[in-house]
């Protein structure tokens, strides 16, 4: 799929409202790239279908694992979580991240919490 | 697939020594991340086997087409090319540009010519 005209990733970012909530902004085959506006700590869970890869924009992210050290992404830093592995992403002073994944990945995986979305077109 | 560390994508494409060789930083699925330098015009091609996603990070890009206007993408603008689309990417005066398509989609599709590579890992 394509957008009829091309996406400014910065003017995208300034229409997003809610944090922690990707939208869509572009579809690659049956991939989809969202964007997102994140602060704070997310909810840890697991996306058992789907590697996620993680671009961050602006600000720094922390990813979290159970099971390996965490790591801190900078501004130009992508980083990919494999499918299945359990993670948290932190933005302790805000951040704007991009994501790729597999089309109709939602945000919180496997569980189901208050901050659950399915991503909706920007 | 996940890298071992983050990829800081200024650092790789300074790595990156030929121009219209795109090369892969990062697999989600099947589909990989792809980073090139690019100046001047590409061939014309078309991948009849996936959409590709154009980002620019630095510069600016000319995608032109056989069936339809001319667009120009400025630094953090993104565009997907749908699947069997003609189309040549042109960047007067040099660009660094970021790719997202299944992985083994060649730079010049369906076509081969002196500047046809199979894309490796960065």
């Amino acid at each position: 799929m394509s957008s009829d005209a091309p996406v400014d990733l910065e003017a995208a970012l300034r229409r997003i409202e809610e944090t922690w909530s990707p939208k869509i902004v572009a579809r690659v085959n049956d991939t989809e790239v969202k964007l997102a506006r994140i602060e704070g700590a997310f909810d840890w869970h697991r996306h058992p279908e789907s590697d996620e890869l993680f671009l961050v924009h602006s600000g720094r992210v922390r990813l979290e694992f159970r099971d390996r050290d965490d790591l801190w992404l900078e501004a130009g830093d992508l980083y990919v979580v494999p499918r299945g592995v359990e993670h948290r992403p932190v933005a302790p002073a805000g951040a704007e991240i991009l994501l790729i994944e597999r089309s109709g990945t939602r945000n919180t995986g496997d569980v189901e919490t208050r901050r659950t979305r399915d991503a909706e077109w920007l």
